[in-house]
């Protein structure tokens, strides 16, 4: 498997200006090539050390990927320290120059000098064209000579080296328009198939040890991801053609499909609120929310879902005790009894909401979500849940630690309402 | 000047499954630091190239800053790898241990072995407490005699590094909480002072070519930024000390504050809706949402505000027409004249859930968020605002391009609507 690494060339990605989403495209693309991403270095405008970079990149890897410094100014050094490592002279390309002074002419002024330096190139190296852009970039097929020239380890091995500019736009045209083309003639091995299976209701580390042997293996290769209460299994297969890496990963898919059963929700871009849209679009089943903590989040999360008002017509955030029983429903005794913050007032919520919206389903949501608020007794991070639906109420009671932000409170909180509805319509409300 | 590398670790980053945002938010902060990022490294979960990056960073910088790889898995490896550079020792912080007990007992389960790994660190380092999550980072300042031990060039220079979570926010609160302070004591050079001026309802190009004059300056620095349908101006000044800096920054700051009047809705921290949060606590006045296509985000992010309580008691989601007529009272007449997306409709919302609540401000929100729903007269991305208080209406029509995602004519819909309210709090309802 060849390996590569992407090298992005420019200070401001340094000062933090300028988010550097080229090497994750390029990972991307690369990962579907079958082509190891071995490192990404990002390094500033400085001869020095974008020669130390690039050699060291050479040394480690078959290919060097770099974006960033193909631009006129005295700060764009990328192809001049390509040429000074391999001690290669710069040749000017015709073709391009005369491409830049057609673009400067139809701009209706004359080229800039400095601009003559973007059509210059190491003798050797091949224009990789900028459909998008005036300026090119090289692909540089490295030969024993050049390597051996440049001190770079196991100069026998081929390597190359293709630039982009930094400007995202102008790089992905050229990489669908020529590099993609190149490496996969050049350098792609087979092919990679991947797919993230999204668990709800399991921690990372619980998933971890439930599926301990598999993590240990080596095609597919299957990795823990967590964030925001959630955690993801993916799973990820190399082989010749796309389709036997399909077939190579299916069986381990299978396998924790089943073994986590309702935990696994579902896969790469499904997340909660979609499943549940699906499922109740499958049932034809309308859901009402009244939320207290949340502040509108589980009903905002719900209709992110294009479609939505074909099973959310109505919700009600009731954030103060008056509002919950004027517009809810809420006994005046339930709240004086268990408090607004309770599985009884959850439950009122939700049992209120349904009827108001003559929907299927209500959900009852109220906690605490911070920072203020807490008490021993109804600490920060204390939520209930309440689902009522035909002849069917549940509850959930959700706990997360006091310290935690008064947003993840709120994120995951809403979480558990959508999953509560999702488990009620997988177990409860199955299709007549 | 201190230098620092910033090396990010996990495959997940070299395969393109997630943007490495962390590299831009820390080189931000060390910028302001004055402290020179030298250097970007991402690196997959491999303990030989881990240790090799780590080696080469302390090599070349003062600082090496790690995010990723200190979860409970087995492919977290981070400090495991920086113990076996130095030959350190791992020793159990038992307090982290405790923590880590607590936290799984409060969600209800047995804390899992393999997490016991995150209370584990090398002898000589110390604990970088993480305030949003149980993996705590380390600070290891280094002594010459472990940078010998480990080979490091010039063991004579100090050198510190410090891990940090692979999650953003989990990161951001460890900066923010422990390793600004250390930093600034330990390696910042001279200081930069930093405000940004916080826009809504003029463009990016508008808010240039008004302060052209000012983008030219040296010290301060004035830079144009946009996203989400606001613009800031960010003014920067560096100085031996942040006194002095902000000092050279004022006048300019003054001047944009007094150019742009009611378009500079506040800095820095600030949101539209914490801005209008003050405004209501001020007034002590209330506020009830009616909301449709925004289906909950304008309450969310008004409830986004710790202690929302106080001015938000009620609101309502009527998506169906059905809950508009029935919750809200929206005339029939109205929306067989005009439409559900209308003015007289958001009026009739604003006017609606004003009186449901009993608030002092009542706000309506409908239009068509997309992508389906849009005709010739009405598109995709057209929204209706309206607002009723104390013997007062008023109406805003938004027009978004009609190619714009649902998510962010939502977003932007929400914020019109929050504006909305911030300028008749500003211009109608001032104090007595």
């Amino acid at each position: 498997m060849a390996t590569a690494e992407i090298l992005s060339i420019g200070t401001e990605l340094l000062l933090g200006q300028i988010l550097n989403t080229n090497s994750q495209f390029i990972s991307t693309k690369l990962a579907e090539l079958g082509i190891n991403c071995y490192r990404h270095t990002t390094v500033g405008d400085n001869k020095d050390r974008i020669k130390y970079c690039l050699r060291n990149a050479l040394d480690n890897c078959d290919l060097v990927i770099t974006t960033g410094g193909l631009g006129p100014t005295t700060d764009d050094l990328t192809t001049e320290c390509i040429a000074e490592l391999f001690n290669a002279e710069m040749q000017v390309d015709h073709a391009i120059e005369e491409k830049l002074r057609t673009t400067f002419q139809s701009l209706g002024y004359p080229m800039p000098k400095s601009n003559l330096k973007q059509a210059l190139r190491p003798a050797g190296a091949q224009c990789l064209p900028n459909p998008a852009g005036t300026a090119p970039g090289i692909i540089w097929v490295l030969g024993s000579d050049e390597l051996t020239r440049a001190g770079v380890q196991q100069p026998t091995k081929m390597r190359a080296i293709l630039t982009f500019p930094g400007v995202p736009v102008e790089m992905m045209a050229m990489w669908e328009h020529t590099a993609s083309h190149f490496l996969e003639k050049s350098f792609a091995s087979g092919s990679i198939y991947s797919v993230e299976l999204k668990h709800y209701g399991i921690g990372e580390s619980a998933l971890a040890e439930k599926y301990a042997d598999l993590l240990e293996l080596a095609n597919p290769t299957v990795a823990p991801l967590a964030g925001q209460g959630e955690c993801r299994l993916r799973v990820t297969a190399s082989a010749p053609t796309k389709e036997e890496a399909r077939h190579i990963a299916q069986p381990v898919v299978d396998k924790i499909i089943t073994g986590s059963g309702i935990l696994c929700y579902g896969t790469d871009s499904d997340s909660l609120e979609s499943v549940v849209a699906r499922l109740l679009w499958d049932r034809n089943f309308t859901v009402a929310v009244a939320e207290s903590c949340t502040g509108g989040l589980v009903s905002k999360r719900l209709t992110d879902i294009p479609g939505s008002s074909r099973f959310l017509g109505l919700s009600a955030i009731t954030y103060s005790n008056d509002a919950k029983q004027k517009l809810l429903g809420v006994p005046d005794a339930t709240l004086q009894a268990h408090g607004a913050v309770s599985k009884e007032t959850a439950c009122a919520m939700a049992i209120g909401v349904r009827s108001l919206a003559a929907a299927d389903i209500g959900i009852g949501v109220t906690g605490i979500a911070g920072p203020d608020g807490g008490t021993a007794e109804k600490p920060v991070g204390l939520v209930f849940l309440g689902l009522a639906a035909n002849n069917f109420v549940a509850d959930r009671k959700l706990n997360f630690p006091s310290t935690m932000s008064r947003r993840d409170i709120r994120y995951r909180a809403a979480s558990g309402a959508i999953d509560l509805v999702r488990r009620y319509l997988l177990e409860f409300a199955n299709m007549a």
